[in-house]
């Protein structure tokens, strides 16, 4: 269920180890298992005698802040990066996927380590690296070299864990809720997590308005292929109105009817410019279908974005869906 | 984690190793725990040579047709008992929660076993008792059971206790959700469990009008005592429509709204007779209000049946649970 290290694995933990000052790093708009991630590895390091420093492109969402609690984290301003000896990039194996703080890393002589469940296709530009695209969440990694390094977790490190992992197994929904995920949940919440909590702390954020932008989505709800398709048009105010976060309960109510299997939902941000969230529960490829708009994601949630007025859009979204249907029931 | 069993537990243990022919059963309208239990329950004891009927008091749910594939499950035809040497009644402990069996089992001498995770008042009137009201489910005691007994589990027992898990534990985002809850799910993910597919099955299940029978309702929600309590009256024939599991995706969407402690939904089924479900987040005890309309339940979670016009429900509603918050504040 803990599988082995690999060399590569074992050389990444050599030079974790090593490292007296350590600063860790994520994607842009970080999500729970990126901040989760780095919040754990920071504890258990601070914990092991290292000096630690989070250093986040962008700040974390709101509903995030309690997971950073007991951890130096700051944002970067433009300045200086601070000392360290080590470079840890968790949760993204992209060093432009740190945005902003891109071209201060590439710039910097300092040793490079990722820590990363995502597939990498590109070259090895690290000086280290532990990575396994089977693991559900990058909190995951950061079990397995905490186990590695004997590290106990305390209750900060296994919260963290447990948004980390949450977060990228939709609540143990999706089929990566594999056995060694739910191993580790089992043994976070004997550490103290209160999955009740979490789930309100999380998810029950919204203000008195959300009931109301998830009805007026729902109502624009167009049924296509036979009722396979699923598409939402928001346009205007209430396209604004819709965050992510109450698109992706839109997403889910969708998708709990039994026939559907690919939902499109574009919200209009700014006057003719939509944000397009696809999401398939079959082999429908979505990422395939995005990529014809520049967009990108996985097989089954994706995303990109759009510019046109609505019946164009929907015209678009409609004619470009329906051949991956035809492709789906030929295979 | 597997706590030991005590002398009851044991005897329990005994009585169900001892009997040839056993019949289970289950609580009238079975949800997944109590399915789940007897199903895997009648593998275990089917694979140690026993006869296992199971005999409900009412047809399982079309959502669950999938769960009892593989055991042999009738519904009472009003008719003799058949043949058996015990009667196990699982995920209740009273004897009149088998609805229309309740009267056969009554006047049959014999042997009772109850396998059961909800508190009981009363006195015992079984024969031996397999309880643990600390449980999450019932199937986690199964689990016990089978662990007991020394029994395997194959993939049919593996996804009942699977459904009755994630059932009784709101897939895991109750309070209930312990280590042991967990550490079973890992165990089932293990035996071949697919979390993803156990989703679709078991709740994405509606037909196209769900959506907008969704967003009818949420359009009905008031806010009230400082928006601490939500209170939905769904009326006419949009009552009737929102049946059960609807109603629940509404309730967890109003639930989201960060402020709201407290959700009333009522659905009017027939002309002026409704359907309550009242929800809480906090420690209000939705149960000690449904008792003023006779219904009942759990501090979290109860339901009552209502009669009334609607102005006159809402008026009820609200004056009745405003003492609630009152209460909650002195504590």
């Amino acid at each position: 269920m803990h599988p082995p290290l690999i060399p590569a694995q074992l050389a990444a933990l050599e030079l974790l180890r090593d490292s007296r000052r350590v600063l860790l790093t994520g994607h842009e708009r970080p999500d729970g298992d990126c901040l989760g991630s780095q919040v754990a590895l920071a504890r258990i390091l601070a914990a092991a005698g290292h000096e630690v420093i989070l250093l986040e492109p962008d700040p974390p969402e709101p509903r995030h802040a309690f997971v950073v609690e007991g951890v130096d984290l700051r944002v970067w301003d433009g300045g200086e990066l601070p000392a360290h000896d080590l470079c840890v990039l968790l949760d993204a194996s992209e060093l432009e996927r740190t945005g902003r703080l891109a071209s201060a890393f590439a710039t910097s002589s300092i040793p490079k380590l990722v820590i990363d469940h995502h597939p990498h296709a590109g070259d090895a530009w690290w000086d280290a690296a532990f990575r396994d695209s089977a693991a559900s969440a990058t909190g995951l990694l950061v079990r397995r070299i905490a186990r590695s390094l004997d590290a106990p977790l305390d209750p900060i490190a296994a919260r963290a864990l447990f948004v980390a992992l949450v977060t990228d197994t939709g609540w143990f929904r999706f089929g990566n809720s594999d056995r060694e995920s739910l191993l580790l949940a089992s043994e976070l919440v004997g550490l103290g997590v209160q999955p009740d909590v979490m789930y309100q702390r999380l998810y029950q954020v919204f203000d008195r308005a959300h009931p109301r932008r998830v009805s007026a989505a729902l109502d624009a709800l167009e049924y296509h292929m036979d009722g396979r398709l699923g598409v939402i048009l928001v346009a205007g105010s209430a396209g604004v109105e819709l965050d992510p976060p109450a698109a992706e309960d839109v997403l889910d109510l969708v998708r709990s009817v039994r026939d559907i299997e690919v939902v499109l939902l574009a919200r209009e941000v700014r006057p003719a410019v939509w944000k397009l969230s696809a999401r398939s529960k079959t082999d429908y490829d979505v990422c395939a279908l995005v990529r014809r708009f520049d967009g990108g994601g996985h097989v089954r949630a994706a995303g990109a974005t759009l510019h046109g007025a609505t019946d164009d859009i929907r015209a678009r979204l409609i004619a470009d869906a329906e051949p991956g249907f035809e492709r789906e029931a030929r295979a």
